[in-house]
């Protein structure tokens, strides 16, 4: 056995499914802002958690495309260890008299990733994600320029689980208010008796350091759920569309704080 | 948030990544037993436990393509949830006076089989795994008779693991003795703080239910295992074959039995 | 250069996509009988083939889970290059006097699969297909019996393109009519100028041999096809189901017959 | 049937696996130049080609990310249909006193760039592609500057063919030479009698239109080819490094010439 950040356990430790944080990103990210019905949000929301006063039904969905690495930096190196792309729901609640965001749903391709999440208290599975990307030479992209059309979907399971589309309008500051707090998360696993009873129940909160953002551009978005009979993204049905964005964004991580532990 | 299995924690519980056991699992597996340098198996031990006194360096390593289902056998009935492969390496050891199998690598090709296999204490990882099936039919494969000739292969992130080839000799009651006992598994994730804590660090025992085997055929086994940056499934290196195995088996599960919490 | 089946060309000739016929197949079929409006079989016929007098709606979907190899059988034991799954509907017609079985949409899941079906006429897509599979042991799938349940699914691009689901209710001799008879095939490939004109523009025939079924069953079937942007098989909409079966089929094939060039 | 560009043939045309050209592709590209033993070069030219007088062995091994699309732009909308990467060789050689480019090994991930890639010559398989990515904001890759560090990597059926790694070291104005010339590819398809005769054996040449290159980097490559047991880009074993490239580019393509058909 070993000192490995994860299993599978080695005396080397060079078999963690992921390497011992720091983690870096850089990535794109297309992000649409709607409301839904708050009573969909409140019910994915932690116990003793309340819906925000200010816009209680404000839902982001994000498509990013991702390059990430361990404090070595060997995956920039070797890709397929590196790059993935995911997409996640993100909502708000009020806790102990703070706003905080908080992932209900997310989808990502590539094991690292999944397992990344876990720690993180992400309930991520896996599925297929695509976003146009903006180019700067030849005619198969958007340029970042007003009119620029950018499409995102998501799949899983051979199904159809989500669709975008953004025109490019103007320069903002910023790509929206929704995934903008400190990240409100379970982390559980049942026990193996599978009783019922756990043997991690834990609520807790991280966010990102040194975070960096650029070309920010907010646009007109679209939005398609689909229902499937085993993915419930679709219950956080779209009334009202607040804007899309793009942007490009860098953020290290290097752990969370446990809230509470049952 | 609600009672589902596991997470994304929804209202119906719809969206967890696998429902609530029982599981049952119905397939065909491929089993290369070998002896490897003993003090490889010991380094992968876990705290406390030893080398088998007979045969410590045994080792199977196991291909097997299953379909799997929950208590309502919906996934049988849309088979990308239910259908899988996997490849795993088994080692024995002694503990409190008894002997166990323990399971130290692991690669599977869907979400739902990941996740099922970190509730078990697997430390599994996404791998691409191809076995050869027997065929009663035509000529594209080996009947279940002398001189039937397998291939299985195991490979991750686009780098071949692991290739064995089983030419069957005649037909035996039992599929080897390495994967015979009840596991002892460790079930670990680390503190969200990520500063070598622990949120979960358990010694695991399971076993299945109503297990049965069919078409048990022994024969003449090959191995190659490569080595690689970031797999270390060749500390097992083979030093000498004891012998291959095909059969077909179905099984269930409903929980396992926590040893020690830690 | 070389004597290479197909590209890519070299001296030994081992780069080639395929091997050189004979190939050999042994497989598992799921297949769907149904009738659709005749106006829609008419269109998808070539040029000078009408409708077949009795039954002129009726189209086979077809699930198979193959083993394939050449005639060295080496992808048996590399399965990774032998294994695929398809799904393919036929309608059939008549041209000259006599009937044809005629394929208009297949999607298969690897790469040697694709090519393979070019050489033969079948126009083939990537696709992900998925289909239940009998068992033996075990509780995760059906037996071969009356009341065994089986589903098969096919997506592409992330979208689910077709469902069917099948109840077996008595063994008969032969897995229905539709696919019965040689293929009638166009084989096209537009000039490199890409101004219309055709580098290879023929109908063909093909059929394999030494065919062989076994484990035939028919059973209840249902079917769903849904809309896509880019795929056309709900051309095909089921207006009446006529069966389905399960059966197992070994086949090989080493040719076919050019009936014209243009 | 219709007038769809290709397979399979509908009365809308929609199904066709690829959309009539013209075709427009923006991406970024990894380009390693290095020489190898001539001889190998000489055997994978067609009939009459001869090596070129200056550096005969010089071969480009070129990693590309790429967008694309049909000239409905529908494809910038649905990334899934158009992001694809690929990798591939390329050489050159002398033909009726002019100096040509030719590919005889490339590998793509998706369907509709192998089939586009057929219609242009190019003798295409699936593979697993991965390149790293420049980045302007965070840590997870490189900049496009001095230093700034890139790898790639090609396999295909599970088995690693190919590795490279660039080290930026200063602007250039142009991302080598040995990609620079109109293609002379080869379009071969057997007739399905399969004895040898073909029913498209042409000689043909390409290049795009309203080619655009931007952000060329010039640095220090390393480069490693596999052997494997059916793959040969191992035959264009490195002899001696020329450099390695980064750059953006994008171009058109709207058809070739058949310059000889037999």
């Amino acid at each position: 056995m070993s000192g490995a950040f994860l299993f599978p356990q080695t005396p080397t430790g060079r078999s963690s499914l992921i390497p011992p944080p720091p983690w870096h990103y850089s990535g794109e990210m297309i992000t649409v802002e709607y409301r839904t019905d708050p009573n969909r949000v409140a019910e994915l929301l932690p116990e003793g958690a309340t819906l925000t006063a200010e816009d209680p039904g404000a839902v982001a969905l994000i498509w990013a495309d991702w390059q990430s690495t361990g404090d070595d930096f060997e995956e920039v190196l070797d890709p397929v260890r590196g790059q993935y792309k995911e997409c996640f729901a993100v909502i708000r609640c009020e806790w102990r008299g703070e706003t905080w965001s908080r992932c209900p749903f997310i989808w990502v391709d590539k094991d690292f990733a999944l397992v990344r999440g876990y720690h993180q208290g992400y309930p991520k599975k896996l599925g297929d994600i695509w976003m146009t990307r903006p180019i700067t030479v030849g005619r198969a992209g958007p340029r970042l320029e007003e009119g620029g059309r950018f499409g995102a979907t998501l799949s899983a399971n051979g199904r159809r689980v989500a669709e975008a589309r953004l025109t490019l309008t103007h320069r903002v500051d910023s790509p929206g208010f929704v995934n903008a707090h400190p990240m409100l998360h379970n982390r559980y696993w049942p026990a193996i008796e599978s009783d019922g009873s756990a043997s991690m129940d834990e609520l807790v909160t991280m966010r990102g350091y040194d975070g960096e953002i650029a070309d920010v551009w907010a646009g007109d978005a679209e939005l398609q759920l689909f229902e499937m009979p085993f993915e419930e993204l679709s219950l956080l049905e779209p009334q009202e569309m607040i804007g899309g964005y793009y942007h490009r964004v860098g953020v290290s991580w290097k752990g969370g704080t446990t809230l509470e532990s049952h």
